[in-house]
């Protein structure tokens, strides 16, 4: 009987997520039903999002005790009984860090069509669920006009990284925050931001003086990655109308207690702000412009991308926490397997 | 010599203002400049955001020591060098707590013209700012649908009483939360809410369970007048793509030091939900609409308005602690003087 492999919730974390709490299991091949397809994991993309389902009170459904862990996947179709779906084809959908995947009949993010020389990975980077939430979130939530200020945290992330230079590219002062003097540099050097905030060890205070020093005409958008303490000195130094763009609260995810929110939320009112929390799948329809315009500006250098490729299931715990250390050097994903380049050639 | 009385800030209050902190001073009448009028102040409307601005941090510009205190007032025109204002005119405009303010061109609300049988006090309540904030609040940026679940904190009060009853208009379950049975057994009675939640006494936990239990399929706007806990309990109960209307924080503004926010702030990114701060007179020219619909509801007996109405400048202290415990009994103002009836109907 042929075997596939996957990565189970052995136990629910508390805090950061411990060598136990995971455990690789081999199981048989998972058998579909008309309408599925299987899928065969090329890469795992690993999220901030995938601790939350981790936790009972999670805010999509919990994963079950004993049950494979849910990421996103760039996958291979292996056998379908869905006739959209042909053997060899590349797709994003939701699948389990092992192996195999079920894609549910029309339950897949998109199509993969490779074009140029990009590398597969980038697929689940730029041209990615990433990519999507930053282009989106951005453009269509924040709505920055020409020589507003921007403010990013999570601002070497995959997804902050990418704001930073769409923002640039739509004329706007940009402002990023992370973790350590490496990563301000690379704020700087690589990734165009007009100025970079080094959040370690700093109080509330010492991050509120930051921001407007770096910010002198205030913050019109904050597209927010980490929550805590950097979206209350966000909140401080935000302009009339400004527009908060919600996309995580790393900081969060692995505190046991919930912590104190932003002292500053009452700024809402007094700026009359928008805060909206948002996913980047809401624009699954319009995910084909933002790839068409996310590879022309790739194409001129205007964008740049950084990954992090793990390799292998048994790397799952050790690359999982890199999200919460920042020891990840770009977007980060498990690689599983090379594509069947005869199959994906198709007839 | 003739003299105006006005109410100065003397000190800057620390947490709920004292008698101290204010003073009642004889100024020489205000000289006015062209394209200025001086209105003679009939009703000072008396609103938490005036606690604000006594801070020196406040949102808008602090009122310097020594400064009349800022209010919304339902004036009359004594003087004008203004050519679309003549004396008699009545005006919704922002002046002082005191008998006489200087209203600067094209700076007044809207010029109130009384028609029906509406006490002149309606037009600071139901036909004022108040009313125009429940009104677009809650139709404009809340959204409702029929069906679905609004809750009201400050429910009680000249804001949240609005729009608890225009959301029922619209036909949506209303809860209301306000401090006390009294007022509680208030919200349903006389302004037709569906359930009443006391905050009183009530943790954080206790709270969540009685928003969830008066909410059984969760909330789908939570018009905000309160912040603080309440807010948070909000959040733990608001359903996919909640809009939280952010009109006031009043458990804040006495605060010395700012407190914790809202350790449910991240549910704004797992419902996809956004929070809007806003001021009812951005809407300024809408107001007509407002008034027009706000005024045929009333008409129908499908509105109640309650007025609590003090008299004299030298009630001012004790009349705007009310705000803060709760004891006035519907839209709080201060009479300081009758129309004067010959002016008012003019040549």
């Amino acid at each position: 009987m042929t075997l596939s492999r996957q990565v189970v919730l052995r136990r629910r974390p508390r805090g950061l997520p411990l060598a136990e709490d995971f455990e690789i299991v081999s199981q048989p091949m998972p058998v579909i039903a008309a309408g599925e397809a299987m899928i065969r994991t090329l890469y795992c993309s690993l999220d901030p999002a995938m601790r939350r389902w981790m936790d009972e009170d999670s805010y999509s459904d919990p994963i079950p005790l004993g049950a494979p862990l849910r990421c996103l996947c760039l996958g291979q179709v292996q056998e379908s009984r869905n006739k959209e779906l042909r053997s060899g084809d590349l797709l994003l959908a939701m699948g389990t860090v092992g192996q195999h995947s079920i894609v549910p009949e029309g339950r897949w993010f998109s199509r993969v069509e490779p074009s140029g020389n990009w590398p597969l990975s980038r697929y689940l980077s730029l041209f990615g669920l990433n990519g999507m939430t930053a282009y989106f979130g951005l453009l269509d939530i924040g709505r920055p006009q020409p020589d507003e200020t921007v403010l990013v945290s999570g601002a070497a992330g995959s997804v902050g990284s990418l704001v930073g230079q769409i923002a640039k590219i739509n004329g706007c002062h940009t402002v990023g925050v992370a973790g350590g003097a490496r990563k301000c540099r690379r704020l700087i050097e690589e990734f165009s931001f007009d100025a970079a905030i080094d959040y370690r060890n700093r109080t509330l205070a010492q991050l509120t003086a930051d921001v407007r020093a770096a910010c002198p005409q205030g913050v019109d958008i904050y597209f927010d990655n980490v929550g805590g303490v950097v979206l209350d000195a966000a909140l401080a130094a935000i302009n009339d109308r400004a527009r908060l763009v919600e996309c995580g609260m790393i900081s969060l995810y692995n505190l046991s207690e919930r912590g104190a929110g932003p002292s500053n939320i009452w700024q809402i009112i007094a700026k009359r702000a928008t805060m909206r929390g948002f996913l980047g799948r809401e624009y699954l329809d319009r995910f084909p412009e933002a790839i068409v315009q996310l590879r022309s500006w790739a194409r001129e250098g205007r964008i740049q991308t950084r990954e992090h490729v793990d390799v292998g299931l048994e790397r799952f715990h050790e690359a999982f926490l890199r999200l919460f250390d920042g020891s990840n050097e770009g977007k980060l994903m498990l690689k599983i397997a090379d594509p069947d380049q005869g199959d994906a050639a198709g007839p």
